[in-house]
């Protein structure tokens, strides 16, 4: 078997065996087919795309070369929550402990900011005392005794992930349904968790810009997920604007507080309860997703799901005293008031732009190296089809000093419409794929 | 710039300025972009093309990655002819000296066999003494005295081609048409020559299979030549059947001097005269094909041509009492004949196949290590059309040795086809293009 006859009969449009891909990707993994080839293998099947076998055979592929988390010995059911990344995206937080609470265990591994996506375990370090490095015994015993943990990825979840990532990442070849939905994939698969809902975002705001290519990811990670015999169920929602109106990592807890008191943002409530809902049916708790979100809604009106999230606060070193005194106060002394230009309907808060204006205030990074800030970010008073007055306060920014005010506020200020008319109203579930 | 940045533009279809090509190309062979990067670029190239401008600036860049023939102070018009190549391919050998007896200078740079296709240092080496590695200064004297001179390319000339095309044969990057263009133009274009002949080989045994791609690789040689101010002429040739008689190195020679002396096969005579008129008519020595053609007869019929190519090979080693006493009798003696199976007519003597024999036999190579035997090869008694009766001599195979002889032979029946009638008659020369 020789590398360049692979390459050359995915560059012609045929599918590739499990046998094939192993080659390549096993030895590359293992240094003994050089980057130059599999760099042009991955353009070839950005042109050409894989069958829903052939990226099934790659992200096992993936899957198998590192560790997979152990859940043995715990009862089930396990089911995980993927997003594609978004600007105010704070689900996560209020979710685990939601549905935990209905009696289906969550193992959650969690990214970090990166450009203009905020990321969960940034959010949850804004905690005071709060650490996400768990070794596999404190996450395992925080899915028994919690029913849910909040972790970061080891170096040895998925290492063909990070290694093709990093080739891919400058070669131009990122952009890739099969090659992303095999990066998302064999990292999830590999936490263990029996099924999977995933918030496939879509628009300026996310990876995804347009609804056509978040339907192709959405059916591509739900066809090969099944293919791995996972239930898989993804949601396309709008990331236009942000979620909420809270964007930040201590204001973003602030966020999922209020949730879990029941008083959060209406769209942040609805898309918490609707893929709560789903996370409940895959795990066989709930019949069907009217019953679903009755529970979710009985937990968090009992104060169950609130009490899960102290428990596990506490039991990763949160000090959860000290979060409620910050609560709704703890805001960096760097501010900048954004106002309403003229009088008129928001007609956008663009999401990518507030996610960019965001990386300048300390919310987010641009490299992986860089720190985040805790008490940086935007305070929203508006959203999008709201009426506003000339003069009137949309948003507060929040900087990690002084300079980084002016460039994220010319950013944010380009990032507001005002229309004379109330705009079309937009849905924020735009569809539901499911394997049937 | 960034050379991820370059690569996506070309992957999503943009055209590439010439500094960013320039920053890539020029990066690499200094080594200061790493061939992971080129190789992917060279598939989104594969995948979205080149225009005209972009790929005249990738050939003048390979260009001037090396040195360049120096034929200041002789008088011109230097114009060259160069082939694709194929299987049986003479044509240079007669050709050189009919054109320099018109008054044309012919700075020759040849190849060597690899693969099915042949090579015209090797048929050249076969002269017993004749050499092909020639100093700069003995080019030029042969230039200056003779009209032409034969030799092979320097390490120097064009070393970007060098390393892109071994980048490219483990890439499956090989069959792209502006990268190809590029390859063949720039090292040309270093030769020196004002103008250009393209003989460009179409069917079994050319590298364009079809008459499209061999379109394609035409159109685009002269566009891209034409857009390098130099003037360029592409004739579609007919490969899916050997040239001539004689397949081998010197057997070709043989073949050579039949040419010389106006006997050679009728298939040889027209191409040699067709592609020589029309390096007259662009070296401004005939007004038009028809009066090239008139002036390529008359140094013919003369002997001006022959004397030119006994000049050449005394000037280059060559020992011409030795290949004229060698001449028609100097055969390997390890022999075989094929006869035909049947009675009828030959509808195919497939090019690539007896190509693929003439390896085995030792006329070609597979490796450019791998040696080749001046007295291997195939003379044909028949050409498509004939008609045969069964057991009527076809072809007479010498092979290097006398296990050579079951594969090639092997081969070469598998090559042959006869019907029951008369095969549609087809042309050897197909179109031209001219940069009008």
């Amino acid at each position: 078997m020789r590398a360049v006859d692979i390459i050359m009969k995915k560059r012609n449009g045929a599918e590739l065996s499990d046998v094939e891909i192993r080659f390549l990707i096993e030895g590359y993994v293992k240094g003994e087919i050089p980057d130059y080839q599999v760099s042009s293998l991955l353009m070839a099947i950005f042109f050409k795309g894989m069958t829903p076998a052939e990226t099934a055979s790659l992200t096992n592929i993936m899957l198998n070369s590192g560790d997979r988390m152990d859940l043995s010995g715990i009862a089930g059911p396990f089911i995980d929550k993927h997003s594609t990344g978004g600007v105010g995206d704070k689900i996560s937080l209020p979710l685990a402990p939601i549905v935990a609470a209905c009696g289906v265990k969550v193992p959650m591994m969690s990214g970090r900011a990166l450009g203009h996506t905020g990321g969960t375990l940034d959010k949850l370090e804004s905690i005071p005392g709060y650490f996400t490095s768990l070794e596999l015994s404190a996450f395992r015993k925080g899915i028994i005794e919690d029913g849910f943990a909040m972790t970061g990825q080891t170096s040895r979840v998925v290492p063909a992930d990070k290694k093709l990532y990093a080739l891919r990442d400058v070669t131009a070849t990122v952009e890739s349904i099969p090659l992303i939905t095999a990066s998302i994939l064999s990292k999830k698969v590999a936490e263990g968790a029996d099924g999977i809902v995933f918030d496939v975002k879509c628009g300026s705001g996310a990876f995804m810009k347009t609804l056509d290519d978040a339907r192709s990811l959405a059916t591509s990670l739900v066809a090969t997920g099944s293919a791995m015999g996972k239930q898989v169920v993804a949601v396309l929602t709008d990331m236009s604007q942000p979620l909420g109106y809270k964007v930040g990592n201590f204001l973003e807890i602030e966020e999922t507080l209020d949730c879990l008191e029941g008083k959060g943002p209406g769209d942040v409530m609805e898309l918490v309860y609707r893929l709560g809902s789903w996370m409940l049916v895959l795990g066989g708790v709930a019949k069907n997703l009217d019953e679903g979100r009755v529970r979710c809604e009985e937990v968090v009106a009992s104060g169950e799901a609130l009490d899960l999230f102290y428990r596990n606060v506490s039991r990763q070193g949160g000090n959860i005293a000290e979060m409620l005194y910050r609560r709704n106060t703890w805001r960096s002394e760097h501010v900048r008031e954004l106002r309403a230009e003229r009088s008129g309907y928001l007609s956008s808060i663009d999401a990518l732009e507030i996610g960019l204006a965001g990386v300048y205030l300390g919310v987010g990074r641009n490299r992986t190296e860089d720190a985040v800030s805790p008490t940086a970010g935007f305070v929203f008073n508006k959203k999008r089809s709201d009426r506003v007055e000339k003069g009137e306060l949309i948003a507060t920014l929040y900087g990690k000093d002084e300079e980084s005010l002016e460039p994220a506020y010319t950013m944010a200020a380009s990032a507001i419409s005002i229309s004379d008319s109330v705009p079309p109203a937009s849905a924020l579930i735009l569809e539901e794929i499911t394997s049937q």
